[in-house]
């Protein structure tokens, strides 16, 4: 079975989580048959780790993690390879794969600048 | 004349920056008479400040700043506002106002459920 993970960076304040939280809720509603967990690089539960664990838990043979990032930097090129790696060695019988990160996406940019327009 | 900043957290690493870059172009391609410029609340140039000075020097009289950030947290909720108020008082002729973090748009989130669902 398929399932997806939205990985964030996490922060001290809990209201940070809350499009993370829509982003999981549109996505179990638009997919119902693909698990989603929400996991944080720091400050925030759960971890990778724990994503991973849930979704294995209810079955997942297949997990892709959507970096839920607009850049690319340290902790998506040092810190986010080293973490996924360490989960795949934890959980041999799981396929993890990992998208680039959503910043990277043009119809994401899109709707960013869509957003932009309507504000004016 | 109005004008548009696009607001991020910055990065240490430069290649961070590349979205926010494709942002501003595509911005600039779509809304050629508004001008955009980037910001960033740290370890990137321009500052919030040299971005409005660089629009006002073009003749801006009303500018948008949209913080391309997902959640808000303290950033967005303590450092913004009093940056934000800190331009203002130092361009009084400017009209200086913001909107809510793009990650509060629900079709940004649903351009990042598409994003992961075309990785499926």
């Amino acid at each position: 079975m398929k399932a997806m993970i939205l990985f964030g960076h996490g922060a001290r304040d809990s209201r940070w989580r809350e499009p993370f939280d829509r982003l999981a809720q549109l996505w179990q509603a638009q997919h119902p048959n693909t698990p989603v967990e929400l996991a944080f690089l720091e400050m925030m539960q759960p971890s990778l780790e724990e994503a991973v664990s849930a979704l294995s838990a209810k079955g997942a043979t297949q997990i892709t993690v959507v970096p839920v990032f607009f850049g690319q930097g340290g902790h998506l090129r040092n810190d986010f390879p080293v973490l996924l790696e360490a989960c795949q060695k934890q959980y041999p019988n799981i396929t993890l794969s990992a998208t680039p990160a959503v910043g990277e996406d043009l119809a994401v940019l899109q709707a960013i600048v869509d957003f932009g327009a309507r504000t004016l």
